[in-house]
């Protein structure tokens, strides 16, 4: 290429070892205007020169489960806001967040998104997108909220299948899902069996078990495995894609493996808590299981190892945080009943929203557990195609966001609540080892996080309408695997 | 971008719609030196431009089985040497072929590919590597060949649990899967029970049932149900990865369904045949059913259903032609023992190099039924990754082999065997209209079909030295679904 | 035996082919008081004698799953009443039925007993228990009312899954499952779900279709199979054996399947009607195809034979005849809503008592898919034990009730609703012909049918108190297999 | 029954509690000329009585795996000939034995079955039949041979995929299996993979790994897992019946499970070993471990909730003992090759002839595991219907041998070799404590065992011709459920 002159580019990241979801290469990443113009080799010249050699850079993370100052019923508050929370995902090299607006029941959908966008307003240093939580499927919501709320970019939605205060019955999901399936978009389902983690609850107050451990007691794996044979049934009956959130072990596995060598077009999600938590962390003395207290429960080692093998063997479809961030030591948080409230009545959530990616880079691509596309795949690409953000969001690509993240893979770092950019007093993962770290976090071609500094800006996030999902409409035609 | 000048490339394909094995996105496509050098948009000038509006780019079809100039035992001759199986090749978007070298018993393997390539010399028009049939694992083969071979790039091999000249025993499969775990590379397994077969074909003969459909009965689904679980065994014992080529239906998807959900690292390739063929083309009066005898059979149209969703859900890894081409009216071909030869000697395989790609991106992409990337995977990328071929080839990226397929997909064409370019007398395909067909295909930057006609040169395809297949070396840390 | 005297008994069976769950043998039966008290080779004699030679002699047959007389909510009334019912089931060789005393929402259940007691009183010619429907399981049914009925011979209870009258919630089915547990009864369940099915029904009802086929496709297998797996779920969070009542096919027979593998204590039943009947009979022209509405609707051909390989491999514990007995041609029966009334207001049910045993010994027996053994426990032997019956009712054994069918093996015989005894208007097997009929039954050594002659008296039945099942009591350290 | 004389018998049993495979009551047993005559209630008097009241009566065991004086090619001799093997199984209350005839390959099968009866001749105390052996199907066997034995009461046969003296390689099975088929034979089939277990023996071999333990290392799971998948196969396409013998844990079990879900007539037999024994046992310090060597070895302890599973839900059809007596400290027995002898060259085979029925009645009836029916099924009865002695051998029915156990079920007594009565030098129960033994044993109604001590004699044991089972005469019509 020896005598022609160079582009000039807002920004060149150089020698970028680039892994998308499904290749791996080097080149030269031209940047201008926030997007990715070019790929090349030797090619470009640019403003700003970013050298990445020998480093790994990929799309930035698009975390798709995660809960930013969403408001409770039950008197607790989360520590995180849109500015802390955005934050936090940034420095852990997570570029695009989905939080949840949540309808509460007899309320507007629309109003709650209205709301909650004032809840995000200026706060954000990443773009971010919101789910829509149904918890009141009236015919105002399906014949009216709903279709202009996908129309106009909020083209997923969450129901629930316990929590007294959100949990919609079977036909109230299958409404949902069928006005989903008629408008465009995806349905995310937290599958537990209400009824029987109600009554497995009361026996275990009745015998004055109530310790953090006995939340792992009062939903077991059978709970979790009911529901989500359910959720695959109401799909199937109303011919509607859906994703099962935060699977946490092998029997709901099962199901999901089940229904996919069927071809439905059943999609799932894990979180680190399974990979990284089990029971005994929900067994720590005293109340400090509480900190990790959230549902489904953390289950036990071969469970683990079973969210694993579904990452490997391609049944998972993303990897989310579901970052729901309580302070432990607080009465508005894991305390709200004090430290000795009994396990049903302690916050669910754990904060994760910074550690989701190097956990995974560090245990699942150097331990060798899955290679740095199946990463990809599940950390970014594929939320972003499930949710209608593909292809701004969730590649390296022409014509894509400039989100990326270059990895700082040689040093081993220990995992301290301390160094972390959220606003919970804890991590569950305090003191544990990771190998990788965001070197350098880019959102839209603008540094936000580097050399273990958050150069991001509140209000630099901005809000993304989200497309009409390709695999909804496809569906049945299109193909489960390839999102 | 204005004011800033372009790069001169050899060829620039314009306005290009490109699709990856995951992306999907509109740019320029710069070559030079038959590589991709830059992607962009409205960067680059070239030599030679072509104006690809409106038209899907995919990466040059990777054809990993194929059976070209392969010597036999029984005196019949295949139809299609390296010189006429490449040109068809190329004609249907295929720019790569991995045909196989095969080792009689009793003979040298070395030998065997020595020999193999003299008959590839000067012939081909496009890439080409070799597998290895190994059908004598002697001890020199275990020791010395083997490792030789795998170290100087012929990563791949293929064993056969049926026909006599070539089947090995479990010991035999365990001493060669041993052997290609320790030094690196994949094992293909021909899975159908040979000695039920034996049994079955004696009792159809001896109630004098000869025609061409009783090859279907002579090896039901059973009979390759056994010999899948028996290769996963195999490897499950001897801790190596392996691909089950030409699966047939439900029962062996069944199989391999239930090892990838344990997380072996069991691949599935599956053929056109068993997409559009079925055991109604096998029972066509008179002998013409013999035009469709291969092995495995096409089964019946359930089992076809099996094969798409299992195309879709992700259990296949590549789409395979499995071309074995025979004249039908020909003493060497299909009429070896007369037009009324019993089923169980007439040559097994059906030619199908050149319309792979368009059956299938007209019935599975264009029909809704898997997404491009998904075809992309399918038929070029997994291919190259399971054998060690990519990067150079299964992708467009930046440093990639120019192998490169600008897709017509607005006129229906009928399917007709003196428009195609193998030498065989028939296509089992004949009369079958599809709304796709490369318009241009490119090997190494050269175009080498165009506007219906062939501008391939003998001798412009070049041998490929495979790599060790990533998924052999990381195996078992690595992910069974990233290839 | 010479020189020997004999016995005297009230009646001897000479030269009986005795079939009893496990065994076959010939031998002489000894009845005195009602009783077997003796069973051996010339030794008896009696003041009755019936020679038996030649035949099969089977315990009567226990039919745990009849209406009769059974009140409705939708202002249907049933054709049978205890004089009918028991009459039928006495000519068809049934001697033990059981039917359901219905508790209303909102009424005491201890009350529905008393007032079904008083429409069973002096009608039935054969002996009678009650199953229990829980409509309402309050604080007064689950603390007083179920313990008492349980302890005075009442154990068994069944729960519907559907149907807004009956159908109780998944925490309500839980609650009834663990007080059938701990005070030892039996639970059946009606595995539909109601929510799929309403909405299903819908759609329907909005398009217009409203034949009696749409029947079948408001309640297809996936309804079915949902509520199946989710009652296993609940009896498995519950610990409480379940029976799931008249399995339909294929998809509920792998979750039960699945269940029993796992060693969990599920029972099965299905009936005649997905034996013999299919979807072809629900869409006879006109009206006609609401004779055979019941639901679970009949399904096609292959469930039909998955029905039959459940029979075969020990999947099914019983066959009974879901006798629901309404005219056809009746404004009170099937045309409630006249002859174009819309399938979902037909009356459910079909009335089958008297043909389940001549059915099933023809094309189970006698065709050979079944051996007679089988034929007994799954018409006998394994609803007497499962219901707390055994061994006074179920077997031919010392001690047991002379509770007998003589069987006419001998001549083809076709079904015409103008010989059977039921009161209702027609039978959805008018034509079929079988090769097998009761020549004689006997209950309690009184000769009820004979020669073609109904030879009962109504007041002969009595009411059995039924004992607290083993496998109730047991549960979960005794036998799946062994009832 | 006041005023009636009583018959007179040889022997009465009075107040038994009479428990056979589906039945459980309480009368008297007449008893003339060894065969049961009447069973009554105060109604017969007899020159000899046994009062067993409170005592369990069950038909005598039939052990269906044995081996006993089988000549071994190895030098090897086993400890117990038809002497000391009956009377061991007389005094642990088994009654019949079925041993093998071993046909060494390159020699007739007629003249092995002639040669074994001379080892029998005068020496069993109970009733014995001879399992054929077939390790050389050749010509004259399959067409001769097989055909003669089978019409003269030699009706089962067994065959190898493991063993190199024995196995049969699949062509040979099928063979076996359609001429078993066709003349009316059940097959039994030892499945591990030879080939497989071969290699996993060099590796440990060749690492200097010949500990007991390693044993289990060389045949683990999957080994036998794949056996039991092929073997099924082999079965379907020849539509025969089998019976996979001493399966030892899940996978198999999972196969077996699938097959009979499909209703396929597999039939499946586990030991005590495998419930009883694990690899801790293999793994006793020094040699101790080869006490326990046997094939398959037994598993884990979770392995042993398997088989005990698929005991109660109807999974395993009969538990034999598969006795095969080494002496342990024997140049002969176990340490043929010395007390540091490799675990490949150790023979194979556990004593438990005698412990076979305490052990299950005691675990398993006494723990309520299974109940007292299930216990004969598995232990009599199914094995007397599988081999043709049934209605001879396996009930308590009239017109059945009067082969009887009372059992003493009152008192814990521990395992001890000293008293047992075999011939070998170790029981691998040594200190086990059961609460069940034989208080008497009967055989043709003859007291063999009563009160500690053994009253049977050489020469009362006959030989049984066995009838075709009715299970292979009716396959594919007949119910696998139903034997």
């Amino acid at each position: 290429m020896t005598g022609i002159s160079q582009h000039s580019f807002d920004t060149v990241i150089r020698n970028a070892h680039i892994a998308t979801a499904a290749d791996t290469y080097t080149a030269d990443i031209g940047i201008s205007g926030g997007v990715i113009v070019a790929i090349g080799r030797d090619l470009f010249d640019g403003r700003e020169v970013i050298d990445a050699r020998g480093r790994f850079v990929t799309p930035g993370g698009v975390d798709a489960h995660v809960h930013l100052d969403q408001p409770t019923s039950d008197g607790s508050k989360m520590a995180d806001d849109f500015l802390t929370g955005t934050r936090s995902a940034a420095c852990g090299g997570t570029t695009t967040v989905i939080p949840f607006a949540l309808q509460f029941k007899g309320c507007s959908l629309r109003t709650a998104v209205e709301e909650y966008h004032v809840r995000a307003a200026g706060k954000a240093s990443i773009d971010y997108a919101f789910h829509l939580i149904v918890s009141d499927p009236n015919e105002a919501v399906l014949k009216d909220e709903l279709p202009e709320l996908i129309a106009n970019g909020y083209t997923s939605i969450k129901v629930y299948m316990t929590y007294d205060d959100m949990k919609l019955d079977d036909r109230q999901i299958i409404d949902v899902l069928a006005c989903a399936r008629i408008h465009g978009a995806m349905t995310m389902i937290h599958a537990e069996n209400s009824d029987c983690i109600g009554w497995l609850t009361e026996r275990l107050l009745a015998a004055g078990l109530t310790a953090p451990k006995y939340h792992g007691e009062s939903r077991p794996m059978m709970v979790e495995r009911e529901a989500t044979h359910r959720a695959i049934a109401l799909a199937e009956v109303s011919e509607a894609p859906i994703l099962i959130v935060h699977v946490s072990g092998r029997e709901a596995i099962e199901q999901i493996h089940w229904a996919r060598g069927r071809g439905l077009p059943v999609f799932a999600e894990t979180c680190p808590q399974y990979l990284f938590l089990s029971e005994d962390d929900l067994s720590l003395d005293g109340f400090a299981g509480a900190k990790c207290i959230c549902s489904p429960p953390p289950r036990d080692k071969a469970n683990q190892q079973a969210v694993w093998t579904g990452l490997q063997n391609g049944l998972f479809t993303i990897v989310s945080s579901d970052h729901a961030p309580f302070n432990y030591d607080d009465p508005n948080g894991k305390m709200l009943h004090g430290a000795n409230g009994s396990f049903h009545q302690v916050p669910n959530g754990i904060p994760g929203l910074e550690t989701r990616l190097p956990l995974l880079f560090s245990e699942g691509v150097l331990a060798g557990r899955i290679d740095i596309n199946r990463f990809v795949q599940l950390t970014s690409t594929n939320a972003a195609k499930l949710y209608g953000l593909y292809p701004r969001k969730g590649t390296i690509a022409v014509g894509s966001d400039a989100d990326l993240v270059i990895w700082d893979t040689g040093n081993a770092r220990t995992i301290r609540n301390e160094e972390l950019h959220h606003a919970a007093d804890y991590t569950p993962y305090e003191g544990r080892e990771v190998r990788a770290w965001p070197a350098i976090t880019l959102s839209r071609g603008t540094v936000v996080w580097a050399d273990g500094e958050f150069y991001g800006r509140a209000g630099h996030g901005q809000f993304l309408r989200c497309e009409r999902p390709a695999v909804v409409i496809s569906h049945p035609k299109t193909a489960v695997a390839t999102i």
